[in-house]
């Protein structure tokens, strides 16, 4: 098992401790400033809650975990040391020294800085080739990109090495073509952020409203698709030479603070589009917009379940969409669209979902007796204890589906369901037999419903059962 | 049920369109331009195939779509109408004098203006009061953020009725507080054009590159948090004012191409870190970074399900991980920790995706016979149709489950499958039994294996069934 360094522990440094921990490294660790305050423990915490439930397969067993007194002893069996020590060159400049003095000659020494070029680093360096700059994004152990900036003096050797052990640890290594100050990324941040403190400066947005216009708003697209992918749709299928010009000039108008703007000549605009084409592998704009609409559903579907961020928004929405059930046979407890992400290997609609839909199917049920959200808050539930599920046609994303539901058991803590999932034609496409408990939420026992749910479900089961009464 | 108008019918105006018709609306459409290629089909297809999936019930029946020939007809009868023609403001002025000789006197008039201030657009007005800046975004079926901008002619009541109108809509209209050319966001996406410009043009990133460094990197942060949310976590508990006296000076680096940075004055710094202090409602550095990191986790998980973005880099990892399966009794077909998006309103792990984690066994049961993707693509597989699962002890997200797993009938078109659900400790959570058939994927009928994986399922049958050798 191979055995990495990290030098500094504060929220970058233990981020990267994190992902070579987590992905069955050994980890030894030093930090260079007593008075940093260690954040290991807290960033290991988090990214054992987190990195594991990333994957549908478990992570390697963890590594051991080292702290070391001196420099020499973190690294001197090192395969990879990390240094993410405060941005100050000297400090760095002393810290790779006396990594340099101690660690084997074949160790990549990757660089957390945000700011400084990889030649900087390099200056006055025993082995200047060794050492690159690896800037990562917090929280380190969940967001993938890795900005890997060499500078002439690294071999093609040590980046391709660097870039097989980056991915082997789940990032993504982007290989920067030039140094320069602050990469790529904080050059954005940079620019972003200058323009947020003028908006805040001149009272015309406060930090709340701006991270809602982010959230809510660009910051869904860039999350799947980046800045040039999002414009090349909006140029249609004109394509990104277009956008351009149709764009450009608008530019030029007095819209913010900071107008040095580089002259659209043919050349850049042709630049740019030739790139743009690259990078879509000749996808429509048509299957772009597909693309990311179904990727902008999934991020939202996804939210949506956390009731975090845009998630609230679609619950609030949807609340309004929420329907009346009747007691009357059918019973609809479901009517619904099947997105995009219920599908499987299969291309159908996947059985665990089935599953999901026919739970959806019980909870309208409870909500409709009385056992509803404030019911569950309040320290009772039914808890499915069975279900048979009877598999008979296909279904799709986006096929409008519905449930009906009847109850076919009603008494004391037992509430036996049985629903069809239909389509608006009346095709069956599967059956499901659900047979729930009723739970005391505090014990996690079985318990007799408050008398109300109970009244509910018998009347229920009445409406539905009319046999039963002759 | 209310009408709405739509003047101008392109990417924009066929967002609002689809916006209003799928939430029930009627719409009159009108376009003034004759060639400005109507959109309105290939907006609608995607808005239908995208807006419904959205939700976990179904939206109101779609109102009625009416092509008008004049925009008298089209605004006479309508409640909201919603102007997003070209950006040019005699054009605007021309098409709002004539939406105000016929709309009625109560109707709103949105602009989808990404430039005009308010106060601009009612230049010359006969009703001023009525024209106010509703700026969407690009889908604008899907994305909730609306700039609502009026200015001091706008009235309160017409604000508050057009807020109610937009959120029964699913948007989000966000009260911009001052109006200034650009509002907020396109302010940020102007500030980010120019950079992405500059970095083109200098030869240090592609445009793919540049994409991949937002949409693997911060992309993922500002999709749920924004920019100060994410700033607040990264100061830690000293706060927002701290963050900002630790990297507010590295503004002045020469890191970009556009300099002018307001002065950090104590009095700016205290603003900001008051404001950030209001948004986070009193949660912790450590509450914040859970909320982030589960938020990661999701977006992650749902881009990686679709295989798309971020997601592509997940799955690839995750091939790395993928365990080589014994036949060896127990079979231990699935190993993971439940993620956060598994739990329900009950706070456990809900009924559906134990069918997920069961159906994930089953597949690593179809890979190991010899049933994998490739022979899936191949054109056959083997489809469940019935289970039975028993629910034995609840789990939540976090913890580390394993999928014990025998066949139990291995012959013909059979597959049946018996899985237990485990904890590390051998703790029986619930328990499946799951009758699979083989299937032609281009008859979608039954049929039988090909004679290898039959083989492999005899062998694995006999391997698990060591009683019936007897």
């Amino acid at each position: 098992m191979k055995t990495a360094a990290i030098i500094g522990c504060g929220v970058i440094g233990g981020g990267w401790l994190a992902r070579f921990l987590l992905n069955g490294w050994h980890v030894n660790l030093y930090d260079p400033d007593p008075d940093c305050g260690c954040k290991i423990e807290a960033v290991l915490t988090n990214a054992r809650h987190a990195l594991p439930m990333l994957y549908d397969f478990a992570l390697p067993k963890e590594g051991k975990l080292t702290v070391c007194d001196t420099i020499a002893e973190t690294v001197t069996e090192a395969t990879w040391i990390q240094e993410s020590v405060p941005e100050r060159l000297d400090i760095k400049h002393a810290c790779l020294a006396e990594i340099q003095t101690h660690c084997p000659s074949d160790a990549i020494i990757g660089s957390s800085t945000s700011g400084f070029k990889p030649s900087q680093l390099q200056q006055n360096a025993t082995s200047p080739q060794q050492i690159v700059v690896t800037h990562p994004f917090n929280p380190v152990y969940l967001l993938p990109l890795i900005e890997l900036v060499p500078s002439p003096k690294n071999t093609e050797a040590l980046i391709s090495t660097a870039q097989d052990i980056l991915r082997g640890l789940g990032f993504y290594p982007l290989r920067v073509r030039k140094e320069i100050d602050a990469h790529i990324a904080d050059r954005f941040l940079e620019a972003v952020w200058r323009e947020g403190l003028w908006l805040i400066n001149d009272g015309i947005a406060t930090t709340a409203e701006i991270d809602d216009v982010i959230r809510y708003g660009f910051g869904l697209r860039w999350a799947q698709m980046g800045l040039f992918e999002t414009y090349r749709i909006a140029g249609g299928e004109a394509g990104m030479a277009h956008f351009i010009a149709q764009f450009g000039p608008c530019l030029k108008w007095p819209w913010t603070k900071l107008m040095d703007v580089p002259e659209l000549t043919d050349e850049l605009t042709a630049k740019i589009a030739a790139q743009s084409d690259a990078q879509s592998g000749g996808l429509s704009i048509r299957e772009l917009e597909r693309l990311r609409d179904n990727n902008l559903i999934v991020i939202l579907r996804a939210l949506k379940q956390q009731n975090s961020a845009a998630g609230v928004l679609i619950n609030e929405h949807e609340d309004s969409l929420r329907p009346v059930l009747s007691a009357e046979v059918p019973m609809v407890t479901v009517r619904r669209h099947v997105p995009i992400d219920w599908t499987d290997c299969n291309g159908h609609m996947n059985e665990g979902r089935y599953g999901q839909v026919f739970s959806d199917a019980a909870e309208a049920v409870m909500a409709h007796v009385g056992a509803d959200i404030a019911y569950i808050k309040a320290g009772q539930s039914y808890f499915t204890v069975k279900t048979i599920v009877e598999y008979l046609n296909e279904t799709y994303a986006g096929a409008a589906i519905e449930i009906h539901s009847w109850v076919r058991i009603g008494a004391g803590k037992k509430l036996g369901l049985r629903h069809e999932m239909r389509d608006a034609d009346g095709t069956v496409y599967a059956t499901c037999d659900q047979l729930m408990v009723h739970v005391d939420l505090g014990t996690r026992r079985s318990s007799l419903p408050a008398p109300q749910v109970q009244q509910n479900v018998a009347t229920l089961y009445a409406a539905h059962n009319p046999e039963d009464a002759e």
